[in-house]
């Protein structure tokens, strides 16, 4: 992927870009390869010192990211080059003991699990933080009229408070299913070169389990290297937040037009600015996270069409995932960041709901049907 | 769609093809009217005798389906011309309480979920087949060795029971994604024109959970007109599915070239025919399932990208949804069942296997690996 | 694909279904077998009485589409079952000539590019009638002022004819890609088993020659069986005429907003109806159009994918192509109808244009630019 | 877009990655204002010694990237950020004509067209050398035969030059798209804020026609803000370019198998090294190609969609192409480059080619389509 300096901040926060980058990635890496000598030291399978060895030399630092990168095409992955970056720092005892009944993909597959669990982290936070404000306007707008629209015409009133629970309840749907997949799905890969755990003697699955326990992940019943169904449901999930993000974006966008004007992005300074027009106020988050919802929704299409791998490795097909999942994490964090911000400074105008509304009837069961989302919410809260 | 019978059959199962079905689906939005008649007659807001009348109506048969379907495209919902249908079939009492506080959503949304439950069942049935089958083989070849082979180059030793066993726990978490998605997200539709329930008065979420009950789907929070990654999400674990299917085939395939002869599928008369060779037989079943694996990932992109619907009612979005849940249930469907025909009866050449093997080294705890995959199987069975 | 009667209608025209559907499907099989036992006559590879006893039997009706169709699934194309069928009607000299030289694929590639021939000449019209009303709105409304919105904000002033012109030129060079297409890449598809034109010997390219000239599709260089490019752009041109179609789409559709009000759809008796609420009249073709289009970006990204296939013939990527492109044909020829309906109809409100204007400011070159924009137009249309 | 560092250059090349980077972007978003001041000047509408003040201030260099990367967030694109970068560097004449007239939209797309018109040069010259070594595969390999594989099982004869050819045609077509978008297409965008290009007066033809000269770029009928066709082709012929290289990646991956061995790919010090496999030789150039076509297809899907795109500019599709178009570039340029390399060095292994063949017959006219293909590339060479 191309650098993101011009563009990037665009579509992310500082924050998930620090934590897919090139440098989380390496650390995931050096991590995976410090916590499976371990795991190998208390299987017996290596000497405790050059466990404790190679997890000094991993965390060391001055690691030529950018040269390991340039040798890394060579053999199709990263893994090579850093192993051998790290073979410069070890004993003849360290470098035989390093990377041992490993396979590149475990330590690839293992960092991106690393990678992604911080990545679920921080959207955790963002996505929480987006349905507090999703309920505190569900809230004050309980009982707030204004026109339901459907097919873009105005149909019957609804309340602004039941729109505001909808976006609530689509985030905490949303948060659930990353939740669930953080808690259930995260895992350690290791099955060595053709997935058979071969150098690894009697002590394998016990090496396995240690592996993962040293890393907080789940142990998987066999390895995965081509069964990919993980990385595609991460994919998909990482899509369905990013695309509720734009789902309110869209919303927001339709109720700021220069005629409904029912609702304006929070004011900064030099917002929403146009390079031709001064007297302008863009929905520009928004319109930020529709745009970074859109790439991920490319980018799950690529981790869903992943699954169909040959073999005992994927010649191409895993390839493809290493980015497609980064780019994923790097879009759906600035597509629910900025509707977070949106939604916590949100100029709503109740007035103008009113008086835009050309159509007469009651609001229903709008109240009673925000009380169910925000109970909902706050019994989620106390769980 | 296009009519389906001169390609159809190759890319799904008859039953599957009636599951999802025009006249499927007019089952299922008649059977939404009988029970929001009678749930509104639970609730006191219509007579029992009416919403007796109404279910009669819906069950007489002799829908014009044809006819409904060329009108509906001035409406832009199947539903307006089924409704002027069953009003023709009603005494005066009866037009008044039909669809009473219903939109057309609701009725097309709720027979979604009817529908997509049915698909959802056929598919469990032979994704439990497809897993016998994988376990069969695993536990036959537990000790038959073969190439374990990466980017398509032989690595080391694996053995088939070993490959099979992926299969198998492939299968397995793919059928506990639909099966999850079975249990808890197929749910009522009912909110009326804006989602307010507004015509329902101060039954509305009595009438809601009748009609929840009536046809034992769950009761969402709130309407879900644009909130759609319920839908979603069904696409997505459809694809997994087929997906993982395909995987299998992909394999199979490459197993079976000529230079491999490892594997072959199940030989039947007129079976992987070629019109201009006699000699050959293709692994057509295979073929086919990575070819409908193919459209349901088309299908699935379209679904997840389907999240971003304006205010209370799609325009254009929801109405794509129609016919991409349908064929991905029907493409689906179809690799599943032919990937478990094939397995059922996959001919396998241990012997070959042996001899192909250009690489040495140990099996490693493949034995081990697939031991813990079967009692993976085994527990699962029994729960 | 499913039956298309209850849904199928919303998105597509009666004249294009019956272009991609079945009957024309088996019509363009019969007529490729008629062809190349007429080229190979002509070739002296078999007797002309043989050609014209297979032309015949080709067009004398009454196939068993239904049971071809399900035949078709043991061999992975229904080219199989139709030679049988085909041969229960010829002579023992007849039944030798059939097919001869030729593969299954070669017989539903050249079916594709006629049935696609046909596709395209629908659409040509259809959009050439769609530029035709879009032409008329810039020529009409070449002074109309109003709100030229950019992030769906009001900018400054600009003219209903610029965005009619707009459109107009969006929609020719649509119309230009489809019929450069039409000119240059509909081909005929003959390779034999291997793609080596093996059985045909020396007169092989004279063959192929006469085949094309038989069919008026152009002579590739080589057979395309697993060189998909062909395809791939089809499904291109069609998603960018689609999409063109869609743009439009939902320029009516925000233009139709309760709050903007500056544009409806032609009224119809019926059209735009609501299931809930009489006073509405929704932009329902449209709605149907920009669901059209997102079905045939679905179709466009298999399509594309569709290019890597392995040696000389697919395993299963060719097999998903083929609903892939009568979907993407059926979609897009509804989608461009619609608009052409819409366009050809469109309730124009410039008073309200006028006073939604929110903005001041001159409209520039506004009308200089339709001008332009109708100039192209009519050049093109004396060409 | 995620740092390129680390698994960056396993999917492109420097050259490409240059030629998209964010300093490539900078350059053309600073080009299009110098090439605006001139034209502007060349109309009349600012003095000359102005517009030469401007185009010296963007070319001083000296930008600060990273902080208008940081700065564009809040308005949408960076090009506000940058005209303040600039302004600071002006007189007060030099600022009130910087940028006149224009619009973010009209540098920013402008700039793809200067980016893609450097990216389209690279990969032409790929590809051409892609061309030349097929050519020469085909022309030596002439009569070499082998099997012919068709659903991967032997089919009958064809030869390694007919398969080389097939190449050869593919990579020639793939190549005389991009060149006939290359010659066509690349547009400059000039329409101020609503796309009138009001702010220019009677001057503004003359200031596009000039604008246009200047960058040696076409003029496109009207401003293309909102019609993104141009965009959606662009996708999609790199998407085709990317498949066709994956194509004879997938080819030369599947004649590696060790169970094949007819080709391999040129061996060069540490490439297709394996971190647990000493012996093998993987297949990694081609590898690199199949993941990087399949990225390109996932951003072919977003390019195509977003022709929709509302009034006179978007509100989010727009913004997610600049990301979508450079890593196409960036990823076919990876690919091309990598098959190139492969073609160039390939290890025919004739013997094996011969030794593997189950089936007999003969390789028809495989000879003499060579034949039609190399004089294709021949008279194409001389054009």
């Amino acid at each position: 992927m191309p650098e993101d300096r011009l563009f990037g901040p665009l579509s992310t926060t500082p924050e998930m870009a620090a934590a897919v980058s090139d440098e989380a990635w390496l650390r995931a890496l050096l991590r995976f390869e410090a916590a499976l000598a371990r795991a190998e030291a208390k299987a017996g399978l290596i000497p405790v010192a050059v466990a404790e060895e190679i997890a000094a030399a991993t965390s060391a630092g001055g690691f030529d990211l950018t040269g390991i990168g340039q040798r890394a095409a060579a053999s199709g992955t990263p893994v090579v080059p850093l192993l051998e970056a790290l073979r410069g720092r070890l004993s003849p005892a360290g470098v035989q003991s390093l990377h041992r009944g490993a396979t590149s993909q475990d330590a690839v597959d293992t960092a991106l699990m690393l990678v992604a669990r911080h990545g679920l982290e921080l959207l955790a936070a963002d996505l929480e933080g987006l349905a507090a404000a999703a309920a505190g306007l569900a809230r004050t707008h309980r009982a707030t009229a204004m026109a339901g629209r459907t097919l873009l015409q105005q149909a019957l009133p609804t309340t602004f408070g039941l729109k505001a629970a909808g976006w609530l309840v689509a985030v905490l749907e949303a948060a659930d299913r990353l939740e669930s997949y953080r808690r259930s799905r995260l895992a350690v890969q290791l099955g060595g070169a053709a997935g058979t755990l071969a150098d690894l003697g009697g002590s394998a699955l016990a090496v396995r389990q240690a592996l993962a326990e040293d890393l907080r992940l789940a142990e998987p019943v066999l390895p995965w290297h081509t069964a990919r169904a993980r990385v595609g449901e991460l994919g998909a999930a990482l899509a369905l937040a990013a695309g509720t993000a734009a789902k309110i974006a869209l919303d927001v966008i339709l109720l700021s037009q220069t005629e409904v004007a029912e609702v304006a992005e929070p004011a900064a300074p030099g917002r929403g600015v146009s390079s031709a027009l001064p007297h302008k106020r863009n929905p520009v988050l928004s319109v930020e996270a529709v745009a970074a919802a859109r790439g991920v929704q490319a980018q799950a299409g690529l981790l869903l069409g992943s699954l169909v791998q040959p073999h005992e490795r994927a010649a191409g097909e895993w390839q493809a995932e290493w980015a497609a999942v980064s780019e994923s994490f790097r879009l759906t964090g600035g597509a629910v960041a900025r509707m977070r911000e949106v939604l916590e400074g949100l100029e709503v105008d109740p007035e103008r709901m009113r008086s835009n509304l050309a159509v007469t009837g009651s609001t229903g069961s709008a109240e009673a049907l925000v009380d169910l989302a925000l109970q909902t919410y706050q019994r989620r809260r106390h769980d």
